[in-house]
């Protein structure tokens, strides 16, 4: 059975071998290609699967998310929206009872164009952020700041970075969905967005979000390609967040750490609890913990939240040389403020580019180099299969204990 | 006679019980629904008026104001422009050969994407600055200047305060037209507009902007909340404005006024008739007067803006708890430049937030509390009603006298 | 033979009587007028000509180039594409195997809402920053710099002017197709551009881009309208662009040329060959020439860029009184950071508007007052052409010697 919808143009972002039954490109600025609504389900290609899965596209509308466009993928377990227009984020993630993602402050997906990132001091990012999977990057992740940059005569100047960087709030250029038949069959919405300028960064991402139908997991398939002519700095921050239900007083962290660093004083008086969580409280502070996963013997790492009775969680497994560091934020504040936290496997910590330079965290590209990166992320649904991804992070663990330094 | 054309999800601004006859949604961010173009009249929903009204909605294109909506709607007497687009603003008013609004060197109804609040200092308000009544707000309303807040990290930081703040650059996520049957028939049109970030203000303005049919004047009926869980600090000045044909030389502001004090030293040489206009005049640099008004035993004021002839006028009634503060800005520049008056009932005067702060002209609303603001505006067309209002007027200043204070 | 397809509202540009058979208006901000697609060929009008023409206007989706309108003009023999979004700025030109523009770094035409001027220091620009050839303006044209401008109080205060101005990155609000049936007959691409806000510059943009159908060259005829009520300063530079394949190592500027003025110490060290060109070399940094070129009798000058070979080439001629200096941009950075050389005519040159206004280059616009740009831009396809051009630059440049002066 080969049916192919229509040829992609773009070279995919893996060179994998896939059983592709269906392409559709569904955006192309190359091309010239876009359309404001599509959808394909099981009973339109039928695969090998009793599951009714199905993809649908649709343009939202009203107030700043005039215009925006979004993916859903249900894969018959789980439904996810991927947002294109703001950088391939994944808005929400919803399986049984369990959701992920949060209960934002900011209601509508807003679209890029209404978010001004140099606003309130560089922390304009703030009045877009409700997604439950954000990348921060890649000229820059972290937090506001002064750092130099080359400019266009050649001067090493200063310019103000902005919270959390560009890649966030900018549109796919070129979105495909694509559908494998397996077995087992597995569905992919790949994107490309580029962070390019001249005199500038020549960065982009090639994404592949993709889940195995009737799973109750998805993957993030990333590569950051440098198409400048020269060595070019770049950060990745996977800013994942979650709420209730997961996220509730007595809900727990659970990670391979060799070394947990308080962010700053107000995160050190309480980090001999930065796994635990307590409950919604108005005004909290946020408390944000630096911390060093360690790996299993084929370099793969696993982090974890789960819910008080440990009956529900969510997993994010990586390779930690591609991501050597996680940020762990607790936003533990009241629920009309965003009671949040967000696990957040990256390139480096979130300190501006300035500070992260000094602590040898800001990695380059060469000419044309690619760097891949690639997260897991898995719904646990009882009891026991919580139990049992806790006791694959123990056996990470091991014996090694983690150690807390100051910052 | 019950017609309903469409259900309408959220809930309306007011508690009123109005024998609604037709109700329709024109843009939902929540069900995501929105319409191009769409219109009604009196021959298409039959009310016990013989005026010949109508409500029309549609899309301006070209320039920077391409995607801007709007709503016209004509009572049969009277004509205005709601901008959806703008924060729900009132672009222009029509009735007979009056026209509330003025000539801005602004020639389009910019879309709020064009406008960068940031630009030449903090002023990019002014380059699409054209209507005849925009809501400076909500999170600060005056004139640019650094202020503190509290930062994602709970510091407190500065930022640049940008001129009148966001509203009117903010596009409506819930818009809604409302039709009473009356008897007297009254046209609504309704609209939500958030002001909400994370770690920011969660602000929402529910508008409705209402006209009984046949009449010669129109409502602003506006509710202001605070979604946060935390005391929000907020500010709302009314910025109203005429030109020709009511302002020319000769006219003059009417008003029961227990307080003028100048804005500043330009404006203080010119307090003796701060209430009189001159012709255009090239160059004139704006004049700006804080007034504080007095009340009726109703708790309502009224100001007035008539011709040279008294025999057109507009006039602006509010209670003064709601809005105690009147600012009269005088811009009697060459046409070319922008001739006009604003008369701007607020929460308090333009000053840059820093400075009302002090002056204890900022209110707060707790969590979840709202607080109403109602503008009743009304247009006279010949001597008599101009000395009518006059009259009413003249009664709430009775025996006080406008003391002039300085700066 | 007089077919109007449909009438224009605006003034037309010029006064001169055109022969004109066909008129279309593609958007209007004034009457409402829109239109996604159009176009119109030799079949559907036909012209006393045999040439196979045609005139195409469409709209780019995907990523940041989504809403772009585009007008793409085959005059038989040459085609370029005129961005009506981007300030009606000309993409590409492609005749035969040479081609005018060069390779950005930026692949998509940017929509002007993805620009923020004020990013990166002021350098927003150069997001978006990939045409063939460009304005730089109107309140400002030049780099960066704090310089002092009037606010709405009257008070001089200062601001962040931000690279080359806002003319580039403003959509025109008229654009029309003219057609005129010659002989020779003539094809018209025409819009208005306004940069305008209250308290600040009313200046507005007419420009006509034509050519002579079957012609190997087309003509830019602008013109620059001050609306406000005084004395209104103002800058442009024609960015005109070019890279492979007539820059390449060997390819050289030909001016008649009065003074070369390096624009920095970088610049002055290679000022000897300031008209010569290497190929592309990594990590080139930008050297730049402020030129003052001669004039004929008719006050004309002509510059051109030929290839190393001297077959092909580019030529932009224009009147010395309405462009009086030139600034010469060479980019010789490799492929991939963007090899290109500017061809820039200019009421000044591109230093920031402070020291520019220091060395009397900024004029003046008195109320009302216009002032007409004239470029003819022309491809010269072989060994013949490019010498008769090299001519008549020479008969312009005379006995007279180009004098080298410092900084």
């Amino acid at each position: 059975m080969k049916i192919i919808d229509e040829a992609v143009p773009n070279a995919a972002l893996s060179a994998t071998e896939m059983a592709t039954v269906f392409r559709r490109v569904l955006t192309s600025a190359a091309t010239g290609l876009c359309c404001e609504s599509w959808s394909i389900n099981h009973q339109e290609l039928p695969l090998a699967t009793k599951s009714s899965w199905s993809v649908r596209k649709y343009t939202l509308c009203g107030g700043r998310q005039q215009g925006v466009d979004v993916i859903e993928v249900d894969n018959g377990q789980m439904r996810f929206i991927v947002i294109p227009s703001r950088g391939m984020s994944v808005l929400k993630v919803e399986s049984g009872d369990v959701r992920l993602g949060w209960d934002s402050p900011v209601k509508e997906v807003v679209h890029p164009l209404f978010i001004n990132l140099q606003s309130r001091g560089g922390l304009g990012w703030l009045e877009g952020f409700n997604e439950c999977l954000v990348r921060c990057g890649l000229e820059w992740a972290g937090h506001p700041g002064r750092d130099t940059f080359r400019n266009n005569v050649g001067d090493e100047v200063e310019m103000d970075l902005t919270l959390h960087g560009k890649i966030g709030n900018l549109p796919a250029s070129e979105v495909e969905v694509h559908i494998e038949a397996g077995p087992p069959p597995r569905i992919h919405v790949r994107g490309r967005v580029d962070e390019r300028m001249f005199h500038g960064p020549q960065l982009e991402l090639w994404t592949d979000i993709s889940t195995e139908i009737g799973s109750n997991s998805f993957r993030v398939d990333d590569q950051v390609t440098n198409h400048g002519a020269r060595d070019q700095e770049f950060q990745i921050i996977y800013h994942a967040n979650f709420g209730p239900p997961l996220l509730e007083a007595g809900a727990r962290f659970v990670g391979a750490v060799k070394q947990v660093t308080p962010f700053n004083a107000h995160a050190a008086r309480d980090v001999n609890a930065y796994d635990k969580f307590a409950g919604p409280q108005e005004g909290f502070v946020e408390q944000v913990y630096c911390l060093q996963p360690l790996a299993d013997q084929e370099g793969q790492t696993m982090i974890m939240l789960q819910n008080a009775r440990a009956d529900r969680a969510v997993s994010l497994a990586f390779p930690v040389d591609q991501l050597p560091y996680v940020t762990l934020w607790k936003n533990l504040a009241s629920e009309a403020e965003g009671y949040v936290t967000g696990l957040e496997p990256g390139t480096g910590f979130p300190a501006t580019r300035r500070l992260e330079r000094l602590a040898g965290r800001v990695p380059k590209l060469g000419p044309q180099a690619s760097r891949r990166f690639t997260l897991e992320v898995a719904i646990y649904a009882d009891q026991a299969s919580v139990a049992e991804a806790d006791r694959r992070i123990q056996r990470i663990q091991g014996e090694a204990r983690a150690e807390t330094t100051s910052t």
